[in-house]
């Protein structure tokens, strides 16, 4: 099943809905709405089958993940013969990012990606990514929709784009092998890091990792397809910059797989239904492998065989805002 | 105000509910129960009541923290002359984390630990310390309540704590001044960071910054204190392990102020009620700065003026789990 969150305008404004995606047949299911439907015809009163739907089917995808078995089971039974009142034509919707996740765990797992960046510095992989899968955390609450624009921080001159793959766990985990991963693997998206290139450099040069350089956006969706779905191993990956191909790769090229993404980000943490690790750029995936950046009205679209197609226009630079003054050292202790 | 969560039983299980604290009186006062009983004195049913006091004080501190001076003004009310039903000695209440942050960005602002970290490898504080206020983000789903016990993860042989300030965003905010940023501030707490030193160090190298060197536990509490409250300029810090005092400071000491850190969050993102920021370790805030490590069962005792004594217990090291096979570097492109 693919699933995904759109828009839609209520009495008190815009409200989340959670949706199965049927591509081939050009609609989605609002969940919602089709299982209330359903209640209501096996004698609920509307206000009751309301508020049961809207418990199984709620706005936050992680929440309805995190209900497991009974959250998949319902959608499958409320998407299978759906009343027209709870379909939309697919043209129509409004997208909103498909998972609200608690936190971003963003892995490099592609080396061809790792020595494409340091090799334009005139340097080769360091030397750690071969020890153990490195990871940072983006902030999970700027994540931009589908089709939204991405917002250019003031502080940057250099936006690029990167073409990664989410992965959405489904089920509580800690310590376990990377046989066991699979099974906490809901299904994956797709994931664009944007990233101030400027800014990311110094960040890293200070060990703290990026920060600055990619908190402001991270693109995701426009579905999270169900991992029976698709062979993780074997995804296509392709970036377009205004309809030019920049990027092409596959998930057959990681360095750490999939299993061991999940298992290494569960060691001494357990994981909760709704978290979300990036896969890490593939190889050719951003612009500054090619030397190239991102201008303001550029449209990004990364696609991935069977996740679809996640397109974002590039926003004009904020206007300039305030930043620290340097300091001077101290040496006074 | 002083507030703070706390586990109570319920039919379903353990619980949290939000309290206030008052130290002085050795005691907490349970603002749902308060509110509850002054909505019934006011003719509101039992039902109804627990309804509406259940959505002013949820059981999450960042939800409640969000309805602005509506939560400020409602917790003063409710605390003001409570029911003896709502109070609690302070001695039998079991903590909770007094916040559930969304996101935690960590700090690093004051020079003094930076360079004793740096002395202790031969090494001086990196240039970008000065450039701006470098952070990382911790995992928000691990937080540890006031006296609970410390997991030890199964892949790191040296414990550590750092003693910080905890900052709680109040208000919604982005590309904000120093001097507007003191307004979103909601109040601040204590944090333990605590550190798995050997993993801590390959992981900032790798330019990537700390990950399963931070993530696996962050202590918070017991209480946050309004801003009102205290002297953010002039907090004394110390920290004692085992009873004995290993460390000793004061927010004086800040390299980049409290404004500074809010602003510079705000940079490029909107900040968003109940977000945590943490201010780095103080100088001398470690055991690492000491050469000294923590061992399983150790008691960590961190105390800020005006915010109580955080304190928990080191657990005993994990069984030994899963780790990642290195991988040999392929030139194969």
């Amino acid at each position: 099943m693919k699933f995904a969150r759109i828009a839609v305008t209520g009495v008190d404004g815009e409200e989340a809905r959670l949706v199965v995606v049927q591509p081939e047949a050009q609609r989605v299911i609002d969940l919602a709405t089709a299982w209330r439907l359903r209640l209501e015809r096996r004698g609920a009163t509307r206000e009751a089958a309301r508020r049961l739907a809207a418990a199984l089917f709620p706005a936050s995808m992680s929440a309805a993940i995190a209900l497991g078995e009974t959250f998949r089971e319902a959608a499958a039974e409320a998407s299978a013969a759906p009343a027209e009142e709870a379909v939309h034509p697919l043209e129509s919707v409004r997208w909103l990012p498909p998972l609200d996740p608690p936190t971003i765990r963003d892995f490099t797992a592609f080396e061809q990606h790792v020595r494409n960046m340091a090799a334009r510095q005139g340097g080769s992989v360091f030397p750690e990514f071969y020890q153990r899968p490195p990871y940072f955390k983006i902030n999970p609450l700027t994540i931009v929709a589908p089709e939204a624009e991405v917002p250019w921080p003031h502080y940057t001159h250099h936006l690029d784009y990167e073409l990664e793959i989410g992965l959405v766990i489904g089920r509580q985990g800690r310590n376990v092998s990377p046989e066991e991963a699979r099974s906490l693997l809901f299904g994956v998206t797709i994931l664009n890091d944007f990233s101030a290139r400027d800014v990311q450099g110094p960040e890293m040069s200070s060990g703290f990792g990026p920060a600055k350089g990619k908190d402001f956006a991270t693109a995701l969706g426009p579905w999270i397809a169900t991992c029976d779905e698709l062979d993780l191993d074997d995804l296509t990956m392709v970036a377009r910059v205004n309809g030019e191909e920049w990027s092409r790769g596959s998930s057959a090229s990681l360095t750490w797989k999939v299993e061991e993404l999940v298992a290494y980000a569960a060691c001494g943490e357990t994981l909760w239904p709704g978290e979300l690790l990036g896969s890490g750029t593939v190889g050719t995936g951003s612009g500054a492998e090619h030397g190239r950046s991102l201008q303001p009205g550029a449209v990004v679209e990364l696609e991935i065989g069977g996740l679809g197609v996640l397109r974002n226009r590039i926003g004009q630079p904020e206007p300039p805002g305030w930043l620290p003054q340097p300091r001077r050292s101290s040496a006074t202790y």
